[in-house]
């Protein structure tokens, strides 16, 4: 099928250290399909569809478009914004204006409700509009996809990460004998649960995985830590910043809340030290890598990468066939060894969905996970990114600098 | 000239990324020298002397010896001890029962004072023992050497990390628009300032450089970043946790002291945050990488590995031409190309002194660093250590289980 029209990508949310594969596996596939229209790039996300504060991709130099393989953060920038009644309306009038035919939407759960939406309304206008989610959360939690494009990366630098500190705390005898490494993770522990991985001998770092899933019984944590200090003379535990306790409510949560109304987190790893500290005397510290983990592209999987890319381009695929209202999923192929298809599905299915982690992966304490997740997160992070290095540094492409955005552009939010 | 007698090396304080580099040194120079004693490594530091918690070195597998190359951590393991004085007598009957004549003593400012006490001690005790301190630290506040083994490696992985979460910030415009991230040094900025070299475009991060060298002026701090929010959008600050306000206290110290007396720091960046959202209303995010910047070996710099193998080789050569009561230094030849060669300097003349950044390499806001700066640690941080993969995660050598030492010897402190 041909590609008739003109087509828009934006970003939406937090970025992965893989989203611009996503971007990239777009541009090339529009490109191959020889369409006659433009694709344009929405410069931070939806705002930049609001404001038209477009960027012309389609005649990008293949040098910046590769470099989107290979370089972290939104490079189209990306927002966090709920749209409003009027503002569905208004994105169908600027669809129409500039003869925007495909919209695809790289984001997470809001995301898929925003595409969805606008996918609803364009149907009820008559609108020919193919609207094609493409998945991207480092929180894995997107549902009817066998895992999430950015997951990959995250997992493997935090277990990365667990591995290096879990080598540091094991040869320092001093008086901080607990680590605690908090990472991101709202309702579902996904990015927790993967630094097992890190785990290769008994008694290996991490410890203990504090899991959203799981509402925290204080007493028995403390019991936990406690056995552990006297067992292996030290304690690491990984916990999502989502922690909650036993009766639902976020442990340490902060009061204010975001765009979307969810309640925005931070601080969990210093009230967990405040707690063990008063509670056993055993001295504890924190790591708190925060938006390291969703950027670091020096340690990015390769396979994540691919996949990620993979989305992109079959957005593309799906919008030339005629599809509309879905989003692309991953598929693991029934074989002995790894390998990831694509799929698709309705957007109005996965919209506003969490994927949590099964209770059949969690184990008997609720603080570690078991073989059967290890198998299914142990590919997710294979193969490595070789990232340009100048000077003992990354080289990352400055997309901005280089006719995506001017500066001034940068002025759209908060 | 010869060995006569044994050996021992010990590892002291917060391990570095190359710390096993330096033993490596020390082992393979031992070896070259072809001497008939035993050369011991003392487990978890000083406290494994006192112990005699000895393992024998010189009759490792040379894949293990090699394996020290690219392991983070402390493999021999390392304490925070703060020796009383019978220690002292103790040390000293302890080397002449084992008829150890050579002392590698691989640590910090604290540890080059209790070198310095043993070599002083032996002197007036007519017991003919070698002394030898070898430079380690990430913070680069030792006197007398260009720079310290690890900081490197260190100053490397924050700067990698500046560009990726830089990138990350300029992507996403949200609520955040300020990230703060705290960096190890309680009196000395060297780390925070090396950061610097992460800025590769005018208005790139980190935008603010705080250093414990310059009191923070609350209301100038505040007026900068209202005046780099209002000019690029947002802030990405770097910041000490041993940052002090104009009357010379610790701005945001934790009441706890450790066995040296020293304050010991925590949630600098939670207070940052916090004082800069209450006080502008701009809201503020924090990463801590903590541990991470001290064992990130996956990123660590090659130079600096190489010279932390070097100053543990030239320890062995000065105490085989009978030298004593010296710490190893590292000079810079005074050539255009970066060339490093190493030094000696009395270990008197070094306990307990810190090293701050020179005043006039600090820029006239305070907040920045010079031309002059980014000179002096470039060089630092080039070149990359190949870690060794297995299933897409570092695969370290893991010493403590090959012989090196049994878990149970874990139980030596706290």
């Amino acid at each position: 099928m041909k590609l008739l029209g003109n087509g828009i990508v934006a970003q939406s949310g937090g970025p992965t250290p893989v989203i611009n594969n996503s971007v990239c596996g777009v541009i090339q596939e529009w490109l191959k399909a020889k369409c006659t229209g433009t694709l344009y790039g929405a410069l931070y996300g939806i705002k930049g569809v609001l404001q038209e504060d477009f960027v012309d991709l389609s005649s990008q130099s293949s040098e910046i478009i590769e470099g989107l393989r290979y370089t972290p953060g939104a490079a189209l920038g990306s927002c966090r914004y709920k749209l409003k009644e009027e503002d569905y309306y208004k994105l169908l009038r600027i669809f129409k204006q500039h003869n925007i035919k495909y919209f695809f939407y790289i984001g997470g759960n809001d995301s898929m409700d925003t595409a969805n939406r606008v996918h609803q309304l364009a149907l009820s206008d008559n609108y020919p509009l193919k609207v094609i989610g493409i998945p991207k959360t480092i929180d894995n939690d997107l549902p009817f996809t066998d895992h999430c494009p950015g997951f990959g990366s995250a997992a493997k630098y935090l277990a990365t990460t667990v591995i290096e500190t879990g080598i540091d705390l094991k040869g320092l005898v001093n008086n901080s004998r607990v680590v605690i490494l908090e990472v991101m993770g709202r309702n579902a522990g996904w990015l927790a649960a993967a630094t097992a991985l890190a785990r290769r001998e008994e008694a290996g770092a991490p410890h203990l995985i504090c899991l959203p899933e799981v509402p925290l019984n204080k007493g028995k944590f403390l019991s936990e830590v406690e056995r552990l200090y006297r067992e292996i003379g030290y304690v690491y535990i990984v916990a999502s910043e989502g922690l909650v306790d036993e009766k639902g409510d976020y442990l340490f949560a902060a009061s204010c809340k975001d765009s979307f109304g969810h309640v925005q987190l931070g601080g969990l790893a210093g009230s967990l030290k405040a707690f063990i500290e008063n509670e056993t005397g055993i001295k504890a510290r924190c790591n708190v890598p925060g938006t390291t983990q969703r950027s670091a592209m020096h340690l990015a999987s390769f396979t994540d990468a691919e996949e990620a890319y993979m989305v992109g381009a079959e957005a593309v695929k799906l919008a030339s066939g005629g599809r509309s209202g879905l989003m692309v999923t991953l598929t693991r192929a029934d074989e002995d060894d790894y390998r990831c298809l694509t799929g698709n599905v309705e957007l109005g299915k996965v919209a506003n969905v969490e994927k949590k982690i099964p209770a059949e992966w969690i184990s008997g304490s609720g603080h570690d996970v078991t073989s059967e997740f290890i198998n299914y997160v142990s590919p997710l992070i294979r193969g490595e990114i070789t990232v340009p290095i100048k000077n003992g540094l990354p080289n990352y492409v400055n997309l901005m600098l280089n006719g995506f955005a001017d500066p001034e552009r940068q002025a759209v939010g908060p």
